[in-house]
């Protein structure tokens, strides 16, 4: 079995050989955004999903890589519409193709990588094609409806606990669940363990979203690569900030809705104050046993998982790199 | 075999029964536009094609609805972002998506749908799904492209008659050669027979888009359904005015780049100057030969179907329609 940073390897010369041929195949202005995201990198976590999911039951990974660059393409098609609905400038240190290009190239690039990432799955050898093709539409259209409900909730103060973990779900969970799933279903295991990966990744993908959130308040700026308290500035409802609301008294929900509601105030001290009002209510201690709780399900499914110890090790390496944990 | 209007009979009732289950499936703010869209009707050329070509080679035509309900959805689809990169705000006498909800909703509720459109296609019973697929995302790709072109064209004073033609190949005859090749497949006709029915689609699609170049500048209001010249006006590059630039001496040049860079202007006043250029320069005579020249080539592909004469009236009856001929 190949290791994870083999697999990565092998992904990234497969997607820079394949970003070349398609910059040369068309319009220059539709594929110059496409080769500008894709060469953007990123940690690649999808695709190595599903070439290790694949590898689990078949040698010739290659026969994956067309599936991994479909979820590659695909996810960076969610970025460049979700940078432009979001109105987001910045990703990964540089700037987002609607700031770089312009709206109309981030819609229609992003379009055509769409439609791109099903020409790449219709190239996979499976007779569990149609499958595979079925799980992919169905994820692309829960992602869509994961980037609405977190739309929805931006004009929201009363969203439940319950609905920002769905929310989470559809909106990232899915596509991790899916490149599992794919990767098992290409090299044609059987379903009941292609089920197993693909809940192993939804937990997994909640887990990381939270952590995510967490991080974005709580981590480490260096580490993190980007700015501390981004979301609380932008009033961003993420499961800190819904958790906060849920067990607020009326002083703390009053103190969160005044700093929600100012238009203008320092960044710093917008942080702190409700950094407080988090750690009077044990936020932070709060979503780590979340995060915990995500984290030990997934690990249940790889216990049940009718695999060989050694390769279970490997999906348990790969959601440690994906959580950030050194152990 | 079904009459055409039996066709749209039973398509129009399935759509209306699709739209009402989409939208109590998911995120309200996701769906409404969805419905919306849907309802607002339009010709359903491309799902009649669909059941056309799938009844010349088999019964059951309902076996075809999920494909030909893919093609409307899809065809929508680009609609809702086509109308957001072209600022347009009436579609069919109604507020387009973006300008009645919002440039958001009109991306993601558009993604969905595209999503939507692969979902339908794989509901298809068909062991030439694969096929159906692969022409489908390539389909998607190549409409793209097209849209690309259109508006790299904008910019651009220079567009040969070879680019347009390429431009309103891609843009739109794709996806009726796609419609009409799908039905085929799915009915499991022969690969020579369902190859030259997209040749008959490519051919109708590039003589309907010319003719609608004409109708736009030649056109009679009532009939047409919509203000005559807006073509004109907005400095479209339709066929007409690259005809005209072509064909153009000096004096004619000078005065379309006159009237072209007027950023103030009477409309009636600018439609009568260009269309002085056009007859001077006999451009709707030669836009009518050219239409003529491609819908006799889509007839002579009907010609070499191996298929029933009353067969290939059917399919001649649809060129008619698509043509607004009444011979």
């Amino acid at each position: 079995m190949y290791t994870i940073s083999a697999l990565q390897d092998i992904f990234n010369s497969e997607i820079e050989k394949e970003s070349t041929r398609l910059i040369s195949s068309g319009p220059e202005n539709l594929y110059a955004p496409i080769k500008y995201t894709l060469s953007m990198g990123g940690k690649r976590i999808r695709p190595v999903m599903v070439l290790l999911s694949y590898n689990l039951f078949a040698n010739d990974v290659e026969n994956a890589l067309p599936a991994a660059l479909a979820i590659e393409i695909f996810h960076n098609f969610t970025l460049l519409h979700d940078d432009i609905m979001d109105a987001a400038e910045m990703r990964r240190n540089q700037l987002t193709v609607h700031a770089k290009f312009n709206n109309n190239a981030a819609i229609l690039s992003g379009d055509a990588m769409s439609f791109i990432s099903f020409q790449y799955l219709l190239k996979s050898k499976s007779e569990k094609l149609p499958d595979v093709m079925r799980l992919f539409a169905d994820t692309a259209v829960e992602v869509c409806e994961g980037q609405q409900y977190d739309m929805d909730f931006e004009q929201r103060v009363d969203v439940s606990e319950a609905e920002y973990m769905e929310m989470i779900r559809l909106k990232t969970a899915v596509l991790l669940g899916c490149s599992l799933k794919a990767g098992a279903l290409l090299a044609n295991a059987p379903d009941k363990v292609s089920d197993e990966l693909y809940r192993f990744g939804i937990d997994l993908g909640i887990a990381f979203q939270l952590q995510d959130d967490l991080l974005d308040t709580f981590g480490d700026e260096e580490a993190f690569g980007k700015k501390i308290g981004g979301d609380i500035a932008s009033n961003k409802k993420t499961y800190l900030l819904i958790k906060a609301f849920e067990l607020a008294g009326q002083a703390q929900k009053k103190e969160l809705l005044h700093w929600g509601g100012r238009k203008k105030f320092d960044q710093g001290e917008k942080v702190t104050a409700v950094k407080k009002v988090f750690a009077e209510l044990k936020v932070e201690e709060k979503t780590r046993g979340m995060i915990e709780t995500y984290f030990k399900s997934a690990i249940s499914c790889l216990n049940n998982l009718d695999i060989d110890e050694c390769k279970k090790k490997q999906l348990h390496l790969l959601s440690q790199i994906l959580l950030k944990r050194n152990r």
